[in-house]
């Protein structure tokens, strides 16, 4: 690009720069907040991008997508294709873990415009003897960019395209195959506009889009009732959650627990004595964020779980919980990171007229941000050293967004191997900016979707539209915080709906165990989505081998993700129609179209529905001219289905009342 | 905000800057392609400005829009509102022609929030001496930010909240509205964010948004058949275009004509003796951009006419075509500015295997292009000095965006009531590019958009999109280059037709007379949509006394669009649906309420159409407990409607087979 200052001559009016590239390059997908984030990819996956690319009058227009990870400082290049309307689509794919970055290049080729325009005077059959010689100095320019021997190449065309063979013969050489993708390897690039953003891209391990989490009380792990379990009891505990085949098992917190305004059995506001606490209460006198509850074990016991986990094929995730207890060592050590009431106590977590003492928010407005920045990313930076490659972050929405940013792509840098799961229920666009900021994966409003158009909605939304660049949902049937009306109500039917819908909706999804797989839906108070009892404030003991254990089940489910990989991304969802609002039928599919998924799944834990389902044939590659097979993964039974019908299904509570089809037509 | 570098403590992880102001703006609403271009406004519009805004935590959120002339120095402060869902709304209003730009402002506010949560608590009945206190020190602290009487003001409540008085009656001076007014003009913005673009409106006056437009050629003024017309012909013609109602008349190009290659009458490549030529083949030794072509006259005269059109209201508009015919001035003089072809001649325009050449392009890619650039704008710069406001520019897609975009901003600091009609009838992307590079209105397709769901469609595209912040359409039935299949086969019912939907579809319109209003109707041959012995190449003479003239339905049409308000801008403009494919229905209103307009037309021009149309009453505001009155003004009729049912409409063409309903509830 040549850009002259140009010297104002008519006072008044501004000087400015004379730009003489010719392309536009606008519109470009994906481009979040413009280029303010990241979008997300795991390794092997494509990056498409498209963009509006055109230039003035009616000259030729080429575009290249230019990446390059962004350590390094050489651009890859990969052409662009028309599509329609000015729209080109490029794309490539991300093969390392770490940052990417992309951006486009566009501008008018002479030589390709020459070139159609060759053809058309020839087939109009006008003389072409001064556009050869027109040509010819293209292909002599561009030699000059060229070197060795396809310079060469270049000048011996030029100058035959000068010389006295035919005009005929001229054209045909003007128009060699060979010599066209010779020319586009040398293009003139002067007047070339290249995109003014470089646009990220965050790319991660598989494990970020797909995987399947397991929450558990490692103090509830006691194989005897009484005693208070350990690391060394849950170590005992990962087989029985290995076997179910999940990937990471996400304990809260493991920190000491404050004993001041301890919380007691089912949130009493005074504790009992003997009262365990909340493990989210975080700080005592034997430590903080980076030290270990003693009833739990030492730092040895928990290495010992860590690596246990590993030799399971398994991971184990963190709770981030930046608050404190009154008792936790920053609150003396740091008073400065707590607000202070004019009374000299520290203001604890209120949500007026409701009072939390047992908690101390983190005041982010301190006059010692960096200290504290630096310090809480050093309490994820202690436990990675321990081995933790995964956090699972409470309430992320309440603390500094600056914050998470800075620490999370600081993070990555080092280890960027490192998931974080957003845990924020709050409003949609705060969920989302956390996402953008960061955050590998996040809690959703799954758990309280339970009708079919509130689920086609969200996960219409969720991967349909823009938010599936930089958000990757992970749906949880439950938490130690959400027990659903729908599972308090519809028994054990509901939990094996939900953890169906879960498993297939989404790539990633999660549980709290072992209250799901033993169906606990007893609430503390009716009209309360809190267990009674809950493990949040008492040691709990649970009997796995209940008969009515949804293990082999949810063992079943797992597999079955595992097995197929079109359950194991999210972007191909899409539903097909039903005749029955009880009734909702989804399908995933791998880009290749080699494993088909189709989920047929009632809403009703109590009665048994009927109905008809119409798949729609072009999403699934399916030929309409004769029939295809279903074969429940889940019973094994297989179905032949019509192309030129609905067809029936019929789904029962007593059994499963959904069905995990893998499709074919052999 | 403060901003602080952290050092690095943990090599490898990257330094950064302790954000720490909490707010979050995005999703902003107006803002073109990132803030790169501007919106546009006429003087007294609104500028509406929506953004997500949200903080972490649940502290109360404040936020305001600021504005300014790009001139000035200070901003404009008003409130935003909170509609739902995180998103905000503000406005401002725009006085004056120039740019302004405008950016918001976010913070969390720890007085609002406090306030809130005092609230709360005195209606859980809680004891709140320590909330007072918390309050006293916001108070104070406001205190230090505000001067004289107000500052005392703060400090003397802030006084008594710590002083003697009962606790419900400091909380009530606490909760005084004054109080929380006068808090909320000195907020502390420590930690405020302000979004990082400013973005930018052009405002024009209001002939940018409203106007009707009459093209015409002066040659053809000459009030007996055999003599050129001239300009003072065409002075005397203005009374007839002025008491039809229009506002711009627009003159295709006034320079010398060039004679190499001179097309002959219906465009034959060879003309005769006699012939004048195109007006479009720009130059020659009489001069080139900035000369008369002398048989109009000389500038004397055309300074009489644009003083004639004045007096009688209206405006002469100026073609600006940038190309040459081969004896323009500049092909010897700056020889730089055309491509040169290897035989020495100079490349003239072609769409091969088509030759145009009586026409060189100008090749923005010379090296000499600060020179280029700067003629090319002197030019403008002549006319407008002759009082000329206003340009049609020719194929300007043809020519540099970046030239354009100079141009038009840097004469507009100058001139800003200038006026730039884009005629670029290409591919939908680069329409709207021009548009936003600058030019104020733009031709459309609405020439070739023939029936209900196509302009419906489009109508929605250009005014309840993003478009209409940069787009300004301008629908014309018919132009030089431009006679549609549907006014030659369907007569002047079609003419009739097309001129009362362009004239109420958008506020800006045209057309090309006297053939319009003549409904000229003959292709140079079938198929073509060319005029047959076309006034491009030669003169023509017109009886514009013909009893079949639309001239008074024009007049009628124009004295409807300046009697009714809700005509005069396009936002506002709805579709209603109707039971018959070739009957549209549409209103427009002013924003409140007070000017109220319903178009019903006919796409048939010679069948009578019957139908009913259902009026969305809520759009118009109508109440739907009575019926309303529909006064046809084009005919004077009145009907009284129902608003229990759908109404009927009966639409005849050797009427006009349209309504123009004012519609009026008493």
């Amino acid at each position: 690009m040549i850009t002259e200052t140009v010297t104002q001559r008519d006072g008044g009016v501004a000087v400015t720069e004379v730009k003489q590239h010719r392309a536009i390059i606008e519109g470009v997908q994906p481009e979040i907040d413009s280029g303010r984030f990241a979008i997300k990819r795991v390794i092997g996956e494509q990056v498409v991008v498209e963009a509006d690319i055109f230039a003035d009058g009616y000259d030729a227009v080429m575009a290249v997508l230019l990446y390059r990870k962004s350590t390094e400082s050489y651009w890859c290049e990969t052409p662009m294709e028309f599509l329609v309307n000015d729209r080109w689509r490029g794309a490539f794919t991300v093969t390392e873990m770490g940052e990417y970055v992309y951006t486009l290049r566009a501008w008018v080729d002479h030589f390709k415009t020459w070139r159609r325009d060759l053809q058309k005077r020839l087939a109009a059959g006008q003389d072409v003897s001064v556009d050869l010689l027109i040509g010819a100095d293209l292909i002599d320019a561009a030699s000059k960019r060229a070197q060795g021997e396809e310079a060469r190449q270049l000048q011996s065309i030029a100058a035959r395209l000068h010389g006295e063979e035919t005009q005929f013969d001229r054209a045909q050489l003007a128009l060699d195959d060979n010599l066209y993708r010779l020319m586009m390897r040398y293009p003139d690039l002067r007047y070339a506009y290249t995109y003014d953003k470089q646009l990220r891209v965050t790319v991660e391990r598989l494990r970020a889009r797909f995987s399947a989490w397991y929450e558990l009380f490692p103090r509830s792990c006691s194989p005897t009732p009484v005693r208070h379990g350990t690391f060394r009891d849950c170590a005992e505990r990962l087989s029985y959650v290995a076997a179910m085949g999940f990937d990471i098992v996400y304990l809260p917190p493991i920190h000491p627990i404050g004993r001041a305004f301890r919380k007691g059995k089912n949130n009493a506001v005074v504790a009992q004595s003997g009262d365990v606490g909340s493990p989210w209460a975080i700080g005592a006198a034997e430590g903080g964020h980076k030290a270990i509850h003693p009833e739990l074990g030492t730092l040895e016991d928990f290495c010992y779980l860590v690596r246990r986990a590993r030799d399971l094929g398994m991971e184990i995730a963190l709770d981030i919980a930046f608050q404190c207890s009154p008792d936790h060592p920053y609150v003396t050590e740091h008073p400065e990171w707590f607000v202070k009431r004019p009374d000299g106590t520290i203001q604890y977590a209120e949500n007026p007229p409701k009072k939390y003492q047992d908690i101390y928010p983190i005041n982010f407005e301190t006059t010692n941000a960096q200290g504290l920045w630096e310090e809480l990313r050093s309490v994820m930076l202690f436990w990675i050293e321990q081995g933790v490659h995964v956090f699972r972050v409470d309430n992320p929405h309440t603390k500094s967004f600056y914050f998470w940013e800075w620490a999370i792509s600081s993070i990555k840098q080092r280890y960027p191997e490192t998931i974080f799961l957003s845990e924020a229920f709050t409003r949609p666009k705060v969920m989302y900016n956390l996402a953008k900021l960061g955050f590998t994966q996040s809690y959703t409003y799954f758990t309280w979707r339970n009708s079919k158009w509130e689920l086609t909605q969200y996960m219409t939304e969720l991967t349909q539209t823009q938010v599936r660049e930089f958000f990757r949902p992970n749906f949880w049937p439950n938490t130690p915080d959400i027990l659903h009306a729908f599972l308090q109500h519809g028994g054990r039917a509901a939990f094996k709906i939900r953890l169906v819908l879960a498993a297939t909706m989404t790539a990633s999804y999660g549980l709290y165990g072992p209250v799901f797989e033993l169906c606990v839906n007893i609430p503390r108070e009716p009209g309360s989505e809190e267990y009674l009892d809950s493990e949040k404030y008492q040691l709990r003991h649970w009997n796995l081998d209940h008969p009515d254990s949804l293990r082999d089940l949810m063992t079943r489910v797992n597999w079955i993700r595992r097995e197929n990989p079109a359950l194991q991304s999210d972007w191909s969802i899409r539903f097909h129609p039903t005749d029955n609002e009880q009734i909702i039928c989804y399908s995933k599919r791998t880009p290749d179209y080699s494993n088909l998924i189709l989920v047929v799944a009632s809403f009703d834990p109590v009665h048994t529905q009927v109905g008809w389902v119409g798949v729609d044939l072009n999403e699934l590659g399916i030929d309409s001219n004769r029939p295809y097979m279903v074969h429940d993964l889940l019973t094994g039974a297989t179905y032949t289905w019509q192309t030129w019908s609905w067809n029936y299904v019929e789904l029962r509570p007593h059994n499963v009342a959904a069905h995990i089809f893998r499709v074919e037509q052999p």
